[in-house]
This record gives structure tokens, sequence and C-alpha cells, in this order.
């Protein structure tokens, strides 16, 4: 079944201790679309500029994303620059420019309409549920966010939270959205804000599951090199709902196994600038790192 | 087969956001072995001052620890005062007060000489190395330590990681003591330095292991409520050495799951000041935290 993903569409200009790239293809949209594709069809909804590379579009064309709700608008495309610390764990925001995403209504295809599955990938909370208003019955909706939401956004992150099936965040913001530093207290009052599902991602350390059937760790794949981390959040959400979309039956049968395929994606992120290394994935790739996570935590 | 553990038996005075106890049992081979205890006879080595409590020997003995090893001397028992900051993650010592500590000298009893299974639970590396020199023959020696000996006594520290089959540490100290922060890199630079099995404490993060047959990620159990994190450590390491030394056959065959049960002690430890938890524990719900984190990482 394909997948429907909005999100940011964007250039992403990076500095880590050991090297810098320019505006490299980037946003919450882009690399949670190359990560779903892996699995299932994906239909993308974004804007870029007029000065976005049509080596992007080709890259997106060359995964199978179906681009009729990508909109090509007069200007700039957003841009986003950051810097990442030593270790990896802190980066610095160092330019923001919105480009043509400061205007962006998403308008869906009418192909689009009937998707069954939704991923709300990082963007405004307000777009996210324009998003949602224009869907017919999805059966899985997932949302996830950034701090940035939090801060100047709340009130219309809460009038969306309670819309999904599932919500994302990392242990910072989760922290931040309940006064809570207790994964489990946390979880809880988020549950309490509508979703049945909780998901808090912990970057290096896995991630946290929520949920009806109780509580999941999802292990990280230990990586040898840590090239950039930027969109690891993004493809871990993409590649869950893409292989959530490939499972027949209830949501709950396939949710834990679709961390790992999403933690999976995103540990070749973090294994090469932007979207550099997950452009070259393998499926089989992904399988061998799945088999090998099993063996990883096993005991 | 019996234990063999050394390493400080001690006052601990604990301040937390929420609660204050002076003098409660402590030090690392209190808790590590009252861990071990669950699972098989522990021989301890430790000195204690004449002011130590006899409630206290007999919270040892109630937990069959032989006690032929634990020196008492005219003196002050060793005292440490530390407060916990809001997140539990942070803390500062307050105190520090040696006392008979000051001029230990572990002597081993004959009857400890030939454990098969050796703890040098976190004491200064020389005093861990003494330890060592007395033992004949043992099938598997840990260590452990912290931050101080790693400032104040590297070379001895040194010493000893050379001798030992497994040598564990936390984090900030894997990274202290080989300048990296990739945990992958920094097991194989401790590797080199002489064991055979690293262990990584992560706090509630698991721990991870490195060594002949690859990496283990073992998970911790996710705590409703952390009460005092002080000696989580000690048993962590307590509880795998005391499985350990129950099961037979090589050493490999059981690493994991002793790490689990270490893992499953400690966070028991968390719920309670000192070992006030812990010494209530009863085997049935150690293998019962065991099961739940099976389930938990099952995908």
């Amino acid at each position: 079944m394909s997948v429907l993903i909005v999100g940011s569409t964007a250039l992403d200009s990076i500095k880590t201790p050991n090297a810098e790239n320019p505006k490299l293809l980037g946003g919450s949209a882009s690399h949670a679309a190359v990560a779903a594709a892996f699995f299932t069809p994906v239909k993308l909804i974004g804007v870029v500029g007029d000065d976005f590379p049509k080596r992007y579009i080709a890259l997106y064309r060359k995964h199978k994303i179906n681009l009729e709700g990508l909109q090509v608008k007069a200007g700039k495309t957003f841009h986003w620059s950051g810097e990442y610390e030593v270790n990896m764990d802190n980066r610095q925001t160092l330019l923001t420019e919105l480009g043509v995403f400061g205007t962006f209504t998403p308008h869906l295809p009418e192909s689009y309409k009937k998707s069954r599955f939704v991923l709300l990938a990082n963007i405004a909370p307000s777009l996210q549920a324009h998003v949602l208003d224009q869907m017919q019955r999805p059966k899985f909706v997932i949302a996830d966010t950034m701090d940035l939401w939090l801060n100047i956004a709340l009130k219309d992150l809460l009038a969306l939270i309670r819309r999904v099936d599932a919500f994302v965040l990392n242990e910072s913001e989760a922290h931040q959205l309940t006064d809570r530093h207790n994964m489990l207290h946390a979880a809880r009052e988020i549950h309490k804000l509508g979703p049945k599902y909780v998901i808090i991602k912990k970057g290096h350390n896995g991630a946290f599951l929520s949920g009806p059937r109780g509580f999941f760790l999802c292990p990280a794949y230990p990586l040898e090199s840590l090239v950039d981390p930027t969109g690891a959040g993004d493809s871990f959400v993409g590649a869950l709902i893409g292989y959530m979309a490939t499972r027949p039956g209830p949501v709950e049968n396939s949710l834990r196994r679709a961390m790992v395929y999403g933690s999976v994606v995103a540990s070749f992120c973090c294994e090469g600038f932007g979207l550099t290394r997950t452009t070259k994935l393998k499926r089989s790739e992904i399988e061998g790192r799945v088999a090998q996570l099993e063996k990883l935590v096993r005991f």
C-alpha cells in the first residue's frame, strides 16, 4: 500500500568537525520519502523554489517517489544550515531561509487522498493538520515534530496530536512537552493528549515505544562511523511507515518490527552527508542490518 | 560456585531532590556482594571501622555473605556523602572520609584463594591487584573502576587491566580512558589494553558488551520510580558475576544473560535508597523482570 508523506523539502548546508557540504538535498520529507520508498510507493507533498536542482528531482524519481503533490514555486527553496559539535550530539542552526516554504499551503492531488498510511513529517503543525483535513479515512497516521513547534506553535501541535494514531518526538522534546524526566511518565502524559502510540527517539540509544501492548525498547545499530546525523529521525519515521504499509493486519502486529527497520535506515543515513548514503542503499543491506540487530539484542 | 568480591565497604550519606538518608550501608563491595548472593555464595573482602553498625553485619549475614575476609579495625568506617541533581543523572561528592580504608591492605583467608570467580569491585587498582596476586588460577576475573582512578592512579589501573578477563566502566570513563567518543572505537582500544571482554555501562540506556563473539546490547529495565542510583553499577557487576558462577561451560555462553541479570538487579537497586530495596528483593522478582526484559526487546 502506498504512503503519503508531507514535510519539508529543503537544501541543507551541513558542517561537521570533519567536513562541510553546501546545499545537499534535505528536509524531513526528503529523508522520510527516500527511506519509505525502500518498502512501498511514496506520494510526496512539499514545495520547492525554481532554484531547486534538477538532479534532486531526478533523485526523487529514481526512488519512484510520486511528485504530483510537489509544488514548484517562483522563489528560493527552503535553505537550512547547521553545524555539529565535536561529539556530534549537539548542533547549532547557522541559518534558516524559509523561501517559498514561508507561504506553503499543501494541496492534495485527488490520487493522494485515499492513502491509508500517512506520515506527517516535521513541519509546522498547522500544515500537518491541513494535510490531515484533506485525507479520507487513513488507517494509520503518524506525526513527527521538533522543539521549534513546541516553542512557537504549541497550541497547534496539541490540536494535531489529538488526531494522530502515533506521535514521535525525541527525549528532550518529550521532557519539554510533559515536564517529566522519566520516559514512562512522559509517555503516559502524551497518551493523555490523544495518541495511542508514543514513540520517543533516543538517538544512538535507540527508541522507546509505548502502546496498548506495552513498551518496546528498539535498539540502535552501533555505528563504526557517524558522518552526519542530519535526517536520521526523518529516515526513522519514513522507513517505519514504509514498512508498516507493506504489512497486513492490525498495526500492533508490525509496529515493533517497523521501528527496527526505521532504526536501521536511520543508521545508514548517519553514514553519509545528507542523503548521500541512503540513496545508495540496497534493500538487502537493510535486511542484513535488521538481522544483525536481532543478534545484537539476543540473550 | 562461590564468588570472591573485593571493594569498598562504606557508610553512604545520600541526598536526592526528594530525601536525605545518612549513613546507609554502602560501598561497591556491599552492593556487589548482596547482588551476587541472590545467585551464589559470596566471599567478601573489605575493611570497616569499629563504628560499623552491628545491624549491617547482620544484614551481610542474612544474605549468607562469608565475612572471614572482612577486617574490623579501630577507627572510622569509610564514609561517603553525595548529592544528586534534579535529573538524577549527575551527582556531586560532598564528603569523603577514608577512615580505616586509608590504610587497608586486603588479606585473603586460605578458604578464599581458590575462588573461581573474582569481582574486583571499584576500589584503588593497587588494592584490586593485591587481591589478584593472592588468587590461585581463577576462571573469570572482572574488574570495575571509577573516574577517580583514571585521574589519580592511571598507571596502576593500566597494569591491572592487563590481568583481567573483563573490564567494566561507564561511557564517560571509556571516553576519558581512550579519547574515543564512539563506543565501538573505545571498546577496541580497551581490548588492546588486555581484556577479552569490555563492558561499557550506559545507565538507564543499558550496557554494551564487546567480546570475541561480537557485540551485545544489554537493555535497562525502564523504571517507574528512580529513588537513588547509588550502587546500581556495583549491583550490576555483582549480579553479573553471581549469575556467571552458577553457569557451567565457557564464559561466552552465559555472559549476555549474566549482564541482563546484572541490569535487572541494578534496576531494583535504584528503587530504594542505598541497599534498602535490594536487601528486600526476592529471586522470583528478579526472574520476573528478566522475563519482562525479554519481552521488551522482542520484535
